[in-house]
């Protein structure tokens, strides 16, 4: 049995963390901090839990956070630079939900987070954990870099063409739309339902923080400079994150389904949907899976690939669970199995 | 043309009465006042109203507000207390949408709002604003306390029942339901869309802030005391209130739909839907209107109304707007001609 | 290993099964039927079950199901009628999800469902699937009649209330509400999205089919004659039902707290919340919870329950898996023990 | 008053037309028809029009339309194309809000709809009714063809860039989405809320009828064949459509948001946000107004525009009603000034 401690468990990638472990064959939780809750029951916060745990919020220390083989931070940026070392010095091995280790350029990071990085000789060391790339990697990994919702759909969705060089890199955009759980469980007036719900928009399309690390995964699978154009939008839903991704096809003669199933045949969370099939967000809302679509429109040179996740699981808490999976040698789908909630 | 100004008018009343009131003849704002927002274009704050005004919100100055023929408080409960005297020393009159002045036994006031009133000599004075009841006091009145918005679809379906004494006094149940702009445009974690959307719950069923204000009306209407059981609940909607009423009939003789259309035949605003039609939320969105239907389940001794307005419109700004209307010698469905936005 | 066979697979119920099936541990889905797309792969039509199912959607044919252990009904009402003698004939056990044999007066059954009844030789036979009340009959039943949502709710929210006697029973209000799921996976224009969302109404307040049923369970609990108004309303979710009951105490002495978790302390899915809280219709989104509250409001006479589940499990399928369980000597809980699915 | 008729006042745009028509002060509704609700009154269907209309749906009757002075299609392609010479002959003007008459080439259409086209010989003179473009050759024209709510919401945005030869003609990408009520008001199961609801998608990526609709347009506009990709997605929202536009700039020395608002600044429907702000689709909610931002992303070569409408009004009804505006020489604007409704 594996013991897994929680920094930061009040949001939504805590309670689905708590969600996703609470049906894991192999994991216990045994700590689970919060400063503004330490000592309210999880159950009473989240009602959703009852029945599931007797644990309460605590007063996260270093100490009783190592006790735990794995210690998840699921925290806004910031927190886990100041923690973690302690935490490593203790043989935990941690995985960062946070934006905190992603990036590997730490001017850039300092760039777009507007602060000074608390822990930059840990970024080398840090494993960005998207297994469909990094799977070697992150088995002997003390410290994974969990991807952010929106880089984990784009960069699945141009991995493919990009790694075959099939695309011309300077001219890719990635139009991706998110629920609003992204914005995290935040008082904040403009996530309010009376201002999301029944509406639609754009938002930061001068520069998203997770442009630069969006970038930084498909120049390492192009191996060379990509031009990218991101624009996120808000959706009124709850969960689930859909990108639509355009590029301009180098040779039209490519057969894309084939390449996509090809490249995605042995992924366990990534589902090339059939031609013609268009992946919505709810075919794997509460799911770790990945689907994505392909399709050359008017068999011209733009290649369209649509990549849905939920943000809450493949694009947090679920790929937190699969890197744990995979660090600690079990069935890379363990507690995963669960067929997405339909309708 | 009437002046009018509004006191707090970043919250969703306040929006609502510039929309409703840029689409009235015969008034023009001269002021908004907004201490957060002060110096801020209302357009900014408010996109829709792009195109629609000049305005800038301003810090609230009694002698520039009462400028106005007709000062309106879209404030949280506590601020028009502490203003409207001296807005009426000046001459204006005032239409408060908020709590201040409702409720008549002021220790009452004082037990559910938790705190000392703090302009109890004008209780008396102040006008209960449903005009279906009090239409000839309004038009004389310096000061209306509009209805709550519950208040407003309650009493509007318990009102031909209790007036005529037709049921149980002592036996009424409103089991009512409000959409999140109910709430209001603050910002907390409750009211995020990723709470409250696709969910639904009953709230304070141990007593809510409108039970006594929907007890002295419907005290009123009957002639006698009452008993009320209230249970509000949230919808996952943006706007609307749904009442489904409940009473014990002392008389099942009584032909409830011929009852129903006679008591509203003359008034403009509350439309008896025809036998077995369910009003809905939305066939009410963005208008003045309440409409009502009646039916005795299985012939027996029970009458249900179902009672459903905009509580943004009938249940806030546009009851406001009504009320203006008959003080100010108007048409009373002046401005409030649009039809509701369906779908 | 258990066989099962689902007939009527395409609807909202049938895939449920399917969902909560694919994560049971003893129960292998042999066949399932739909006579409009038959031939047609499970994961074509639900692409949430890619990947989790290699099934193809077959003609019904009696044989072929009943080489099953149970067979699944999950079809309209009228289908399960026709269908089981054959089932039963050939050794097989049956879960009907319909309407088919859940009311004991055939007369009372084909008045409100508006045709004769095609097997009344079966309908004593039947047991009511509700567990809270029937675990004992469950286990050696041929037949068993799964209780419909609504009536679920109501059921578990009053049964601590009528089997003590600590109410009037002539003078029962059940006001519920569903989310849209519950009209099932049907072409009508009335459940379209444009229709439903962002809306909220009560629909056949004059009299639905769920009364009588209910009114026969709350009977039984009572040991005499019932007095109960049912309205239900429409919600724009996709999935659950909140009742609230209103009754009238005979005796305020009684803890209600206490009665309430006392009577469903054994109820592995039956969650009692403490005092002060409200159940939400997204706390039980996926699981086959039932979350009650109970509250005697300003201490008066008359007491209110409010009692959620997801319709599409505790409502439906989830009880029919539940019933299974019972039925075949495995532990209640088994494959049903995943939290619920929040936000 | 202008005497308008409506063919097929059933769906969508039908009850739009309707809701703007009774807020007109120049016109008057002298028939609707409809084959399916012929004898029904319109506000039994549609309730928000209770106390607005009196009118019944009739069966279309040429004569009997031709008795206003224009007639208005709401109905679906096919239909217009059959009654349009016999409205015309009888000296009535038509506004055609169906696909029937937009495109120019009656073999594409043809290709597109999949049927012949029923009256070719109006094709020429149809005039294609986006003021914005064709403002004068609405006031005198007697056929109208109104545009299409994804054609106008993307005409609109890429115009600025086009007309002045900014960008790359061959590489324009149009990511548009879409409320459901788009989809009309259809008995089909793809579009029930238990569908569509909490959910997003793409559909149609292989080619949307819109597509030679809107690729018509743009090449009008740039004067050269351009290379358009359009991908629609579905909203969970009931109104608006979102296009987020990309090109790739010839000249990165161009000052967007001014060549954008002084190509605008004389349109009473087109609002160019300020630079920084993003439209909403709720900001223009029941109003005609397409508000729009531009913005080049770092900087870049590429520049983003977003365009949002609302799609039952700008991009129907709206437009339809301010062509007839034009084509009556009353006020662009008649009838068209309510703010939209927000929140």
């Amino acid at each position: 049995m594996i013991k897994a401690s929680i920094v930061g468990g009040t949001g939504y990638t805590g309670v689905e963390l708590l969600r996703l472990l609470s049906a894991h064959p192999e994991v216990e939780v045994a700590a689970i901090t919060s400063r503004s809750e330490s000592g309210l029951s999880v159950a009473d916060l989240f009602p959703s839990l009852r029945g599931h745990y007797d644990l309460r919020f605590s007063e996260p220390d270093p100490d009783q956070l190592a006790e735990a083989d794995v210690v998840f931070f699921a925290t806004p940026h910031g927190v886990a630079q100041a923690m973690v070392p302690e935490i490593l010095k203790r043989e935990a091995r941690v995985i960062d939900l946070s934006a905190d280790f992603r990036i590997k350029d730490q001017q850039l990071w300092e760039k777009w987070y507007n602060q000074r990085h608390g822990c930059p000789e840990l970024i080398v060391e840090a494993v960005y954990g998207l297994p469909e790339i990094n799977r070697e990697a992150i088995r002997t990994a003390r410290l994974i870099a969990c991807p952010g919702c929106y880089p984990t759909s784009v960069q699945l969705g141009f991995l493919p063409l990009l790694e075959r060089g099939l695309v011309l890199p300077g001219d890719l955009i990635a139009n991706s739309a998110s629920g609003a759980s992204g914005a995290g469980r935040q008082a904040k007036i403009d996530n309010l339902h009376s201002e999301v719900s029944d509406s639609f928009k754009a938002y930061a399309s001068g520069g998203h923080r997770h442009l630069p690390e969006i970038a930084q995964g498909l120049e390492s699978f192009a191996g060379k400079p990509v031009g990218l154009t991101f624009v996120p939008h808000l959706l009124p839903i709850v969960r689930g994150i859909h990108s639509t991704l355009y590029a301009t096809l180098l040779d039209a003669s490519v057969d894309l389904q084939a390449l996509f199933e090809e490249r995605y045949a042995a992924e366990p969370f990534v589902d090339v949907m059939p031609p013609g099939a268009h992946p919505q967000t709810r075919s794997v809302r509460g799911s770790n899976v990945c689907r994505i679509s392909v399709v050359r429109p008017q068999d011209g040179d733009k290649v369209v690939v649509m990549s849905t996740i939920d943000n809450l699981v493949k694009g947090a808490s679920g790929q937190a669970v699969q890197n744990m999976n995979i660090m600690f040698g079990l069935a890379e789908t363990c507690g995963l199995e669960a067929p997405p909630l339909l309708p």
